[in-house]
């Protein structure tokens, strides 16, 4: 089975975090190949930048969904989640969702811990969207800059880990997500210093993406995620125009 | 005061009839200038459009954001919304959040109503993003094919007042929302078919973007819409690079 | 377009502050009239005076409907403005709805800052049953008492600031809300020391009012808005005993 | 004990079969005395009658609530009534609250029939106040008028059972609350005839205004139910005005 | 009229607390009878002991069903409940339930206090099957062990009043639950300690068994509290199996 | 890996249709190990079944867990899930929440579908126990008798094909889950005539497990899954009492 690790963010260090991380929770027989926005924004942490994003997701899984046998939108957000879903026949997932889901099967109440106060309102959208605000305890971001996106989890870890226990202590947490695809492979280095368990999202996408494609799902021709009928477009990239178009 | 009526789609006789049913509700003082997308779909019915439609929202905005003293993005549904709002300093209004808001005063329950099946969906998304699920009394939209965008309210006009007479009686409406941009300026006109007050969303943006610019807000410089700090982009356009780049 | 200002307390000096900067915020061609009590108590602030407050701007409005094209209930928590509308044929709109529903294009979640703690559980009674819990952040109350009524903005306008500040700091509200009447006009004042949107319930009141006028909504017929059936009253004041009578 | 059968509307053959239906689910040892509404409507059925008729029902409870252990508001849809809680030291129950909590414990979802549509949308708001739409199956009145108010439970018997059965077949109801002042009583008679448990709103209130008495609550001194503070007031009826301005 | 006061639990001191408690609310004629747990736990204060003890609570009943016109499950948190409402005729009532929803009409929104950390989660999810979270301003529960469970009401009465305190001042609780078996009978002691009114779980229990004998409510043949048809078993209690397979 | 897959259930034949389903699904290197409840109900059906079925399925953990990686609860429903959360260190997975989570990933709300009118009550307790009630488009369910447990799948095929249609076309589901464990293996059979991706739970649960036993999460030490501290026990299985009284 091949699964894409589509990154819509232009950070390559970053989408080698994502690909290393994701291949230690793999089953056998399951093929990473991994995919890198060539224009955009090197991290997205804002709804404009998640708009912007979503979008340049959308024509990166037309170029490539139709060698792979699953995708994950590899930034803790899913920019173009629900569309890609729409659009293209495989099975796509999120970091964030498939975090959250996995984190539902660990505790009552998720929180997500992440590296960046910019990034607090769009991971509560999405929350919101999901419709799981009734589990989740709280979304906490650490304040201050940071160095590089690639080593912020080295570099951060400790205040990482300090605000993992004020989840658990203030806010009622009985699992931590470690939001944020630059956080990455994290989750196991630092478990043993949270008394809670950890959810890595790339580690719960590659597992979410393996579940759906072992049950093998149809591709819906009813309902509001089947394919939508074949609309003309202007000036769209080329590979999006013909999968809009139904000319591939 | 200048609004600039932004349409994301590339459909210039729908941004007329948006125009013209536009500054039938404006004051006196408002000019409506308007703009039509120079690329994308004709108009957006999907996740995936919107997602798409969004980002070239935020191209736009970049471009004439700082003509203007408010803008409306005319495409019901609102792509690029909420991302819009973080990155400008003016008030940005939506065609669907402006009608749901307007009919919440007219009822205690809004229906939208709407001529094409592929809409619905998306318009629950938008419903829900909101949080008005509660005041909602459901999304009915026509079944079958339309000949032509912008005549589709008069081809339609006598399905869509059945429609909305079911919603009444069948739904518990109290009010109705003619959602879809190419429906602007049909609610005057089979105003008196329909026992309960219906919105037209053009009309409801252009007051809710007047009411804005009366209360004269200031740019949130905290808060989830605060302007995101300056972040290098590669190959945006020009404008929106820009924007986001801190160099405007 | 005459909008009627009715004041259901009998403070003539706090009705003079709602003109005043409702007209500040009034379209050209927008008059404002006004109406006080003529009895019941000098400001409502609990459960208990809002059920008799309603009732007499019920009376109130059965007096004077005729003579205007929209009315505003111009006490924070609208006192009687469910059953207003649906007695009468005109646009109603209370202070705390229309500036609740202004928020909700500034920014993600409200609050509502006001100067007295009596005022807190009516106004969040007012959030529930406008079904907008879900987009508010908090209300905050001042402690302590006040020297008047219609000089409480200046006397706190120190100790307001600080509670919006509080308000946007520790419950992430991305508006802030002056609630109460007597707040009026404050808005403007302090809007350069806080770092959020402000909204003045009074000024958004008057927009609202002529978003709706602008609509030109017909009168329910059907739906929970409807004008109810004739009824026989005994005692009620004149005006209300023949609306609902139906011999007006 | 001592309760209080107050009736906010003019109807004194309704008293009478509210007290008759009371008396009957009453302990040893509890009294029912009554009152009806001096001036008013003859029944409470849309949202500003009951604005007005809750004004109505603190103005009687002033007059009567020293003589008194507790008191039922003997309206479904219970006007007045969290008003009534700040005001006064003793319980106060309405016949709403009291059947739709006591049908909490007899099922999973409760459905409200009823023999008036013009009740609907009030008993709707009522389920919502209370935070109980989540246990509420539904709504269902019947058309058409009716003879006369004290015998339309006789009159609407056959229809009334056939509007629960379909409440329990088509809306998956597990028990029936019998809604509306003038049903009193009618429940025991048809029991046999609806194959869930019905409740009768009087009997309800009865056995709650019991319990509560039992529990000898303490008046609040904190919280939101607390007494207000002393007010001056104009021209209302003079215990009222005595009780709010703490002159009793 | 007899009721059961059933404890799931192994200790009879408390179910001599419950009683004791109980018989001082119970109006005339109203006897209690008493049951306690042969075996399982001392008291029950997990989900995984609640998952026991609801099912020892159900071979209580089905021995002693038949004896009594009502019966209370006296655990906070109501183990077994639901299945006993569908399995037998008699109403049956929970120790948690019952408290909510009386203090649903002292108040807006009550919080929980109680003796033990453990006992947190488990309330809470009794909260949320309730549907009342919305009314609940929280759970509090102290830390540190306790001596014995039949005294730790008298060892720990001035902690649990502080606590007390404490949810009416930071959560804004209008009524306060004392949950917990154990505390039974705790409330009037304390009731002139805590500004807001205290409500004893076995005192509302009691109160409510008798409110729907009261009611004589049928036995549902239809919804979702049915009893189930008959069914085979294997190895269950005897009077259990009789009970599910219908043989009695 | 190896997987517990654990009937509570007395029904060996369905144990087998179980395992061999889940096989089907399971990645190379994970073995299926299953165990059939020795005393209790052919097939759980209702609440009251629910409880008695949960304390099986912690006696069956208890003896058990020591020797596999992770565990299913294999009754649609989930009996005794989070309490096997609790007092177990591997990760436990139930069919209903697993298939739940699964079907959120392939649409915005999926409808449980089932083969007896039995079932749907207890379906919905558990879909509001997860906090998904946003998600789920509605539980519908066959009526009528069936001959065979282990052969209902078969039996009713025709059927359960028209209720997914009926599911998708009347209740707007974009996923269908076939809930309840005798159902195990339908799904690929009869994918090809339903429009919408299937879920079958026994698949859905198998991945899950895979997926939480990849993540190698710790057991919680803090938060409301931590294991209880000891507590002596009377007269429970001996397992079981050995592992709450932390003997084990």
């Amino acid at each position: 089975m091949n699964v894409l690790v589509l990154n819509p963010n232009t950070s390559a260090d970053v989408t080698d975090l994502l690909v290393a991380a994701g291949r230690a929770a793999a089953a056998p027989g399951t093929e990473l190949v991994s995919a890198t926005a060539a224009y955009g924004v090197p991290y997205i942490a804002t709804r404009a930048e998640a708009q912007i994003g979503g979008a340049i997701a959308l024509e990166m899984l037309a170029e490539r969904h139709a060698d792979v046998d699953a995708a994950i939108i590899a930034a803790f957000g899913d920019p173009g989640l629900l569309g890609a879903r729409e659009l293209f026949d495989i099975p796509v997932v999120g970091l964030a969702e498939a975090a959250m889901l996995t984190a539902c099967m660990l505790g009552r109440r998720f929180a997500i811990v992440t590296f960046a106060q910019a990034l607090g309102p769009w991971y509560e959208d999405c929350v919101a969207m999901l419709g799981l605000a009734g589990r989740c305890a709280g979304v906490r971001a650490l304040g201050g800059p940071f160095r590089a996106l690639s080593s912020v989890q080295g570099e951060k870890e400790g205040l990482l880990v300090d605000l993992a226990l004020r989840a658990v202590e203030e806010d009622g947490a009985d699992v931590i997500i470690l939001g944020g695809a630059p956080l990455a492979g994290l989750a196991p280095r630092v478990a043993d210093r949270v008394p809670v368990p950890l959810v890595d999202p790339i580690a719960a996408a590659v597992k979410q993406a393996e579940a759906l494609v072992a049950l093998s799902p149809r591709k819906a021709t009813a309902g509001t995620f089947r394919r939508p009928a074949p609309k003309t477009t202007t000036g769209l990239a080329d590979a999006l125009a013909r999968r809009i178009e139904h000319r591939d």
